[in-house]
């Protein structure tokens, strides 16, 4: 990830690491250029993604900070869920961001606050944080966490001590009383950026920024939806970095961008152009997010000669499967309407959560997956505990199913390439 | 635990696996027979206790089955935890049990619903369904989980599978907009307990209800502060087994019986007469609850030339530190009196848990406690990490601190014996 522009004075600025983070770029960068740059048929438009990772810590962070400085940014908001609604960011000119939470760093730091048993996204924040590396957390005037796990819960309150932080609560059941409790965190949420960033939202201003998400849900899933071809017209991988990137890049570009690929693509399927061969096996993927640049798995899957063609996931369809309603006119009615899109989204956190189970199936079949991966981080309790119920949907469904437990340590590299390829070959 | 009357018939009845259960019994009497009859100067009083032990599979469940038969109970009403109010199952002349989960059982037939990686306390529920050896699980007409950890959550999405479930939700922090949908919760729960019981819950019945159990809780407040005396007049062993048997027996019988052991030991220390010579090293305990028959930690430390002189956890102080304000004179008041009390308990699922750090300390600084034992069961996600605060609040109080992770399986008993043998002497 060479630059020409030096963004060394300003990640001084923000505090940073500047040799850890010099590090850190260089094996991204090499793990970017072995995973994604060695992909064959790639459509032309996949380059912006390209540009996406090569600015991620750089040429992204400096536009944000000069948005700020030139008054057309309030403040920028960090986040590490899709629970947390964008739209009320955007709203108060606010840049909301996803935080780095996808490798690990700074491990030995990270356990003078953590257990060792912590799932590896938890410990990568709080790595990140501790070990200076971050530079969507340094920026961030504030960091939404949100009430879902466990680790994440009790997590936050270390969090809190390294930064300004707020915690929006999250229901455990998804019932009308606990859509009441949800609109009110919704609201308070809104009260607290507005707050933040010395902004009242208006109804011209939320409505804006309503529109502005929708259109990136609407490019992605007109990208998704080119994925049900055979030959898929673009990788899981890119598919993948593109929903990422949607938690860092500017909403309107990207929004673009997707539709582009999208286009690209529809234009691969009608000429039966793919990214892969025809009758490639092809794989749903579901389970745990997987933040940039935990893309191991991906990478397995498709050089083994498998195909991933969707991701139930907080990186994948959930982050863009609902809209919200677009005809409320009051911020009141606008709020409700977030409140209740985001409340769809089937989190493990959700007991029970057999809505997510439908998903999966339903998924499966739209995308003619010929098979189920389902992904926990280790020590991910509720995404291991819930496999269960995931593996009884895909047997019911007669689809064929995996259940993986994998880290960001890339130790059982060997273990997971034997069974993903023993996989691929039973299908 | 050997039993003059028959109970395999009734046992049978029950669809219990005889032979497995036979052999539970008999390794639990032994253990039994080690940890607790070896211990010297015990007050005569605790011969309850082991009344208790020996019933506790057996007599016990004859009689809450008689009662039922007889019509003196409605329903036998199962739970995992001290925020389900038994007040209001006694309102319905119901008997509420604390089910069996201190002990590893059919972790084969576990681990085809549950993850490994799964806290032994929730293993052990499963288990001794799966495995069919606890009477108390068989003989409850209804169960009644709620949504305090990740674990048990989702677990309880499978134990549904095997009971008449009930699940009660709990909410994450502690504020004004949460005690009213804990309020509203309470009322849920008892117009459910109404209906399983087919009693209808009058203010008479509710307000002895509440007496009762108040009761029950004064008498195990007046035992534990004799244990601020040195020499202590009582084992933690003792102790333990007290709260634990709280969540099994009868609750007038076990109050006096418990009134019984604190008198004596009123008498003790006015005397100066304790289980274990004066100057003995002082231990709170908190954590993860322990559930009969887990008792191994306490053993050790009692073992070693230590004593434990209280429990700050939800089979300990947690259980009988807070009354139910008996001024409610309407059903809803003294529901929203129950909701209140239950409100307090600083279960390691709230965020922020900050009163548990007070508690904490202020129960070792009343007890004299010379050192803190932090204890978290494997994988208890949320125990794990809350003891970093934990550890941070004795060190700012200045009190020694040790954390354990452990199990029910035992194979650490050697490391453990050494690392509180090392802290008791440094302390």
């Amino acid at each position: 990830m060479a630059e020409e522009f030096d963004f060394h004075p300003m990640w001084e600025s923000l505090g940073m690491n500047l040799a850890d983070h010099d590090m850190l770029l260089g094996a991204v960068g090499q793990m970017y250029g072995d995973m994604f740059l060695t992909q064959n048929n790639r459509s032309k438009s996949t380059s912006y993604l390209d540009f996406v990772a090569t600015n991620i810590h750089s040429g992204r962070i400096k536009e944000m900070l000069d948005k700020k400085e030139a008054g057309e940014a309030t403040k920028i908001v960090g986040s590490f869920c899709v629970y947390v609604p964008e739209e009320i960011v955007l709203a108060c000119d606010g840049i909301p961001v996803g935080l780095c939470s996808g490798a690990d760093w700074a491990t030995d730091k990270v356990e003078e606050h953590l257990p060792r048993n912590t799932c590896p996204l938890i410990k990568s924040f709080a790595g990140f944080k501790l070990g200076e590396v971050c530079p969507y957390i340094e920026s961030s005037d504030l960091v939404v966490g949100e009430n879902t796990c466990d680790g994440k819960k009790k997590a936050y309150e270390f969090f809190a001590t390294q930064k300004n932080m707020y915690v929006m609560d999250i229901p455990n059941v998804h019932d009308e009383s606990t859509l009441v409790t949800w609109k009110a965190e919704v609201k308070k949420l809104a009260a607290k950026i507005e707050e933040e960033c010395g902004v009242t939202i208006t109804p011209e201003r939320l409505k804006a920024a309503i529109h502005a998400v929708n259109e990136k849900r609407r490019a992605l899933q007109r990208l998704a939806a080119t994925r049900a071809a055979d030959p898929a017209p673009i990788s899981g991988l890119d598919s993948l970095l593109t929903v990422q990137a949607a938690f860092m890049d500017d909403t309107p570009r990207l929004t673009g961008a997707i539709n582009d690929m999208a286009a690209e693509c529809e234009q691969r399927v009608e000429v039966g152009e793919g990214v892969a061969p025809k009758g490639t096996k092809r794989i749903l993927y579901t389970g745990t997010p997987m933040a940039v640049p935990n893309w191991k798995l991906f990478n397995f899957i498709e050089k083994a000669g498998g195909i991933v063609v969707g991701e139930e996931s907080c990186t994948g369809s959930r982050y863009y499967k609902d809209l919200v309603d677009e005809s409320g006119e009051t911020v009141d009615e606008m709020l409700d309407a977030i409140a209740e899109r985001y409340f769809k989204i089937n989190c493990a956190v959700f007991t029970p959560n057999d809505q997510r189970m439908k998903d999966i199936v339903q998924m499966a079949k739209d995308l003619h997956a010929d098979g189920i991966v389902d992904v926990a981080l280790q020590f991910c309790t509720l995404y291991e505990m819930e496999s269960f119920a995931v593996e009884k949907a895909a047997e019911e469904a007669g689809i064929p199913f995996m259940h993986i437990t994998t880290d960001y340590v890339g130790e059982d590299a060997g273990q997971l390439q034997t069974r993903i390829e023993a996989f691929l070959e039973t299908i």
